[in-house]
């Protein structure tokens, strides 16, 4: 296992965890800026942040201080209620492909969607398992254009909590069953984004992460689960505020080959947006240390 | 499938669903009253409204009515952190068993607990693995002086967001897999209570409802799940409200030979429990039969 106690050179930034500070949009490339200049290596950037900054100048800036990205967030959606919709999906993940080559992502990570229509209060239909099919029908098709595009496809399992809504991938199980149907080879193609605060609490995560092995674990994402927890989207914890075991979990992460970035992905209203986007950052960095 | 749509003699209504309303408790004896005059015929009361009301009179009241139990809700909360708070627990749910028999219940319901401490906001580790060992141990104790009194336990998996503070059993699969190891013989004195709330997500429920069987299907409760959810544990939503598919589930259960009674547990801070308790009672009624 890695020793992450004497620096940050595996420490990456999902830049959604200093979007908004104090209630005030912080410009991606700012962002970009603050990372370098403490020293980070890699972000994980939100499409419409990179959108707000142009992909161009995001890329040239990534560029001229040789960040990387740990991935680039993100492509999915699946569901659909009509053929139109269901075209205009796979549309603009076809963009958001282009856009993760752009920025030269290690994958395309993907949030598939939940029931269409619930994110926005107006559920179309309570068949999740229909959800979940056309889910499995649209990472086959963009399969196709991201292997065309060399671009790995990372599904992250989100926590069950929005299931109805953001996500009806919900286990690291299930995730990996879509994996296992539509890439049996392992061809490097298609993976899983584990983020600790979707899986944490999964009586099979260990097993589920050795079945996973290197050549699915595309992507690493931390933070930590408050107790008690006030919101259900946007009251995630710093890491070590919270009752994840992230070091246990590494490690058998590490055991499987992965090497890659532990992206810190906080939304958190409450707390972390509420500071200066500088201490916010400056905290990662020592909680990495420390806590990860 | 039975047909509940003409009438409600398979309504149950778990006592929390109605326990204060407006601010203010309903004491128990008089929902009882309540659910009586309307031709009720179970219901489940909690172990703090029965204390509250007194064993005996509670007893006496259910009688009178000819009320029957769905459940008694409920013991568990197996995890400790010492010796003594392991006894206390052990002790306190021999008198929750000797409750339940005095009160004539179906089966004792378990919250199984999460990490010790977590409820409080100070969790005292972060080993699920080792809460998750402490409550089999405290099943498998308590399994004994149940059988002693014939009185089956049913373990309720809890959704993932309750995993760190209330029930570190989380899925249908991971408490089919403790009444397995510890009840081979599907005795009929350990099983499961399926709340449609904290299950509806899984991917594997259709598979583990069946995977259960008739002799360990011991409870059936139903609510709804809110786009959005407000409150992580109080903005349950009335059935037809939210986006659980409850017939279809309904349908699987009843297929295996579940014939007790849907049992209705709404959690609703901002909602059911600003309702005069006859006008949510009322509502329950007419939502079982057109949603249920």
């Amino acid at each position: 296992m890695r020793d992450f106690s004497q620096d940050h050179r595996w420490l990456s930034i999902n830049t959604a965890t200093v979007r908004k500070q104090r209630g005030e949009d912080w410009p991606l490339l700012d962002i970009l800026d603050a990372c370098a200049t403490r020293g980070i290596r890699a972000v994980s950037p939100w499409r419409d942040q990179v959108a707000a900054a142009g992909l161009q100048a995001t890329a040239q800036r990534l560029k001229s201080h040789g960040l990387e990205l740990s991935g680039y967030c993100r492509g999915g959606m699946f569901t659909y209620t009509d053929a139109a919709s269901r075209q205009a999906v796979r549309d603009d993940n076809k963009r958001a492909l282009d856009e993760a080559c752009t920025l030269n992502a290690p994958c395309l990570v993907l949030v598939v969607g939940g029931l269409p229509g619930a994110l926005a209060g107006k559920a179309a239909h309570r068949d999740i398992a229909g959800a979940r099919a056309q889910v499995s029908e649209g990472i086959a098709a963009l399969l196709d254009d991201a292997r065309e595009r060399r671009m790995p496809l990372a599904i992250e399992p989100l926590h069950p909590m929005y299931a109805a809504d953001r996500a009806c991938i919900n286990t690291l199980e299930q995730a990996l069953d879509v994996c296992d149907t539509l890439d049996p080879a392992r061809s490097g193609a298609l993976g899983v984004a584990v983020d600790l605060y979707h899986v944490w609490w999964d009586p099979k995560l260990h097993a589920q992460i050795e079945r996973a092995g290197k050549e699915r674990l595309l992507a690493f994402h931390v933070c930590d689960w408050l107790t008690p927890t006030t919101h259900l989207l946007e009251d995630r914890g710093m890491m070590g505020d919270g009752v994840i075991d992230i070091r246990r979990i590494r490690a058998a992460v590490e055991m499987q080959g992965f090497a890659g970035y532990s992206e810190v992905e906080i939304f958190s209203q409450g707390n972390w947006w509420q500071r200066d986007g500088g201490e916010t950052l400056d905290i990662c960095i020592e909680r990495h240390c420390r806590c990860v």
